[in-house]
């Protein structure tokens, strides 16, 4: 039997806010190692990714939004996947536009081609099984069929939508009755006690021209603005930027809202191995594998007397002690800590809008702040300085540019950087510095094959981000 | 009537555990802003100064060990006090030795003074009422007793020892009729409804040379060793070294019991006002103030829906946020956080042993060092560097130095420095850098007016404080 090619769409334009303080709208929970070594990201793209006994996964098509692709790119290179195209929304739109996009892009070269469209912060452990539940989908979608896949529940939960079955499952893929909204806790357990009601997981199984049928028949206002944004796309350092004009007219709808749940060819892979979407510090818990006192830890975290408790110290110069607790969360970051009841994990973004609501960046953004060609950190501000870390990529260069209140010390600690400063250009190795007077034009690069770090020490009466004039970037900033 | 004159004699040699991660053994809780903007030790040298209607404090005597012995001069400064003799304990050896330490050193030049005796991290918010207490004692000093203070119970505590009055008083001072050890919660009961039980303060009036008869009558074994220390004690900077030879022969016990529980002349003088020894972080909690819901705050944090909880952030770049907590304490460093059930406030000296125990410096020590010439902080420790940043008050000096391992880069960035590199010295200013090459010998001066800050990059194979040569060090540690 020859290989079913399947090309992978993954969804990674959201930044939820229930698993702040670790997951933030500057780099959201899909892009952190949540559960395990790599991000749920990686995780993500390495699962729908290779070749099984049927199946072949081909290039991912990634759809995100412009601060996200620098991440996207250097994730995928560490996982080591090539990636296809990337998608960059202008602004989100819900998952309809996306997967519409998705769908209209690949059809240009293959309109009968196979796409699995899946969320990029799931937690699937057996990969091999999830391979096998797509395998079980081809059947039905070489019929016109569009696929989702329905997690087996495995207690009555609240937080999800269920799928109902038009009959009960023994593994096969059986027909969607209809679509049920997030339940109550009644509601709930009958589904969960029925055994015809499965999660909703937001994963998708068709050929690019189904879909594109389907948002024909059922919801045609989107084609023309997608359509629209895809044609006039701009190409830009390989990421393909949707146009923002156009895109800005699609509906703000999600597939299942715009589509799946009028659908008349819909079916239903059940997939009763474990699955979680980490949809809060809860579910991280869980799938942390707590011990027989139900304990979590993770990082420089020590529990004493404690039970039902989730300790994480995300930083390795941090540690985290709790003592007698019972039901607790601890999220402890170098800039901010969270501690709620294990029964709150739903409110997190209480905290977040709190924050907000007091002007604190950490409700937003990560003191590490990443970049096209790398990422810095504000290691400590002062009344008229501030010191940074700034780390650069192999080949990467940040752009020309000069600041009007602002003097800079660069010493180089690691690797070797090629600073240009005014007219002159030269090379500075570790345990080398330069001096940067105010005013002056400057660039600094790494030439080197391995990266560079220096520390860049900041005075004068304005030291932030905005005092900055760009003359050149290779990263279209300027 | 004339005013008594009163020496103060404040004992801040010792470092409890039971306020970590706020208070370590490098920088204990009376050295602390806990409560209000002085810390504890502050808040104690200037109740026990100046003069009221009846009473005038002279310059404090303080007994501190070798380690505190800066920050004790550090903080009279800002609080504005001229210290009196500061003993330098060798060791630790309970208040016995150090009480009759003070006495003797007094007697030397006055026996018949009257000193006041008080550990400075109490908290005593009114300080008139204090010094009216101490009036009251003054009667019966004259008489030739010893006066304790017995703070009148609120509750039924059992972490206190208490006074036993030989008879009710109505706030005048009554004979002692024993000391009682910290009880069960029944006993305690018992005691708080009696109305003769006071918690006893550790706080004694008397006159030196009555302290010295009762160590002769009740433990004359102590005052040939500290006699001896005293009398080959070293003057160094204004510190007075009491001799760590005769010091490890004096008996590491209390003044209770050494002296105080077989006294025949004793008098109470009972204190009805707040007074908290800040024993916990449940005290803490209390001190603080909570609002209607039982909740304190301090710092940047923010409480959701929480009751009996303590919330506290000790870093104006560390959002704490906690959600539907209760009976809760959260203390949050840069680099520790404790959250503990508020009844296990008395075992936070778990937390301390788990992390001396995994070799975690959190656990006696901050990130922040002081030193006799100002402070320094590590902001980021690499495999080949460290970044440090560096505050040297005016007019102090580090040591003549050089490294094996690590040449050093330095940007000032406030105030100017005088730098010795080798057989050259010059002065570096706000957005200058020097550069010290390996093996150098080196000296950073500030001999400005206003503090000096420099930021030190470090680069070498190896940046551990103790790579270090000590050529010449106005601190005698060379």
């Amino acid at each position: 039997m020859p290989f079913t090619q399947i090309t992978p769409v993954l969804l990674c334009g959201g930044s939820g806010t229930r698993l702040w303080p670790l997951s933030r709208k500057s780099y959201p929970k899909q892009f952190v190692p949540l559960v395990g070594e790599e991000t749920l990201f990686q995780a993500s793209a390495k699962r729908l990714s290779g070749t099984t006994e049927t199946l072949s996964f081909g290039a991912p098509m990634v759809l995100t939004n412009a601060d996200f692709r620098f991440i996207v790119t250097e994730q995928l290179a560490g996982a080591g996947i090539d990636p296809g195209a990337i998608l960059i929304e202008p602004e989100g739109r819900n998952t309809a536009p996306a997967i519409l996009a998705a769908a209209l892009r690949q059809a240009e070269t293959d309109p009968e081609a196979i796409m699995l469209v899946a969320p990029s912060d799931h937690v699937v452990p057996d990969a091999a099984a999830f391979h096998a539940a797509v395998a079980l989908g081809l059947e039905a979608v070489a019929a016109g069929d569009m696929v989702t896949f329905g997690i087996t529940p495995t207690h009555a939960e609240t937080a999800y939508g269920y799928l109902e079955l038009s009959e009960k499952s023994d593994g096969q893929p059986v027909k969607l009755s209809r679509f049920v909204e997030k339940p109550d806790a009644a509601r709930a357990a009958e589904m969960l006690a029925a055994g015809t009601f499965l999660w909703n997981a937001g994963i998708f199984l068709f050929r690019a021209k189904d879909m594109i049928a389907a948002f024909e028949a059922l919801a045609p206002g989107l084609l023309a603005p997608v359509k629209a944004s895809l044609a006039e796309a701009k190409t830009d350092l390989g990421f393909l930027r949707l146009s923002p004009e156009h895109w800005g007219g699609a509906e703000d709808i999600s597939i299942d809202y715009a589509v799946m749940e009028k659908a008349p060819n819909l079916s239903v892979v059940p997939f009763a191995e474990a699955w979680s979407d980490l949809g809060g510090w809860d579910a991280v818990w869980r799938e942390t594998g707590p011990d027989e006192n139900g304990v979590a830890t993770s990082g420089e975290a020590t529990a004493i007397d404690c039970s039902n408790t989730l300790l994480r110290s995300e930083s390795e110069r941090l540690e985290v002690v709790g003592i007698g607790l019972e039901n607790i969360m601890v999220i402890a970051m170098n800039d901010a800590v969270l501690v709620a009841d294990m029964t709150r994990a739903q409110d997190v973004k209480l905290a977040v809008s709190a924050l907000k609501a007091k002007g604190a960046a950490q409700a937003t953004h990560f003191p590490k702040d990443h970049r096209p060609w790398g990422w810095f950190e504000s290691l400590v501000v002062g009344g008229r300085f501030q010191v940074k870390r700034i780390m650069v990529h192999p080949g990467a260069a940040l752009s020309l540019q000069s600041h009007f209140h602002r003097s800079e010390h660069w010493i180089v600690v690691e690797g070797t950087a090629r600073v240009t400063i005014d007219d002159e250009v030269k090379l500075v190795t570790e345990n080398q510095s330069v001096y940067l007077p105010l005013g002056c034009v400057h660039r600094m690069e790494n030439p080197g094959k391995v990266p560079m770090v220096l520390i860049e020490v900041q005075t004068g009466a304005y030291v932030g981000e905005d005092d900055i004039v760009r003359y050149e970037d290779v990263y279209a900033r300027s």
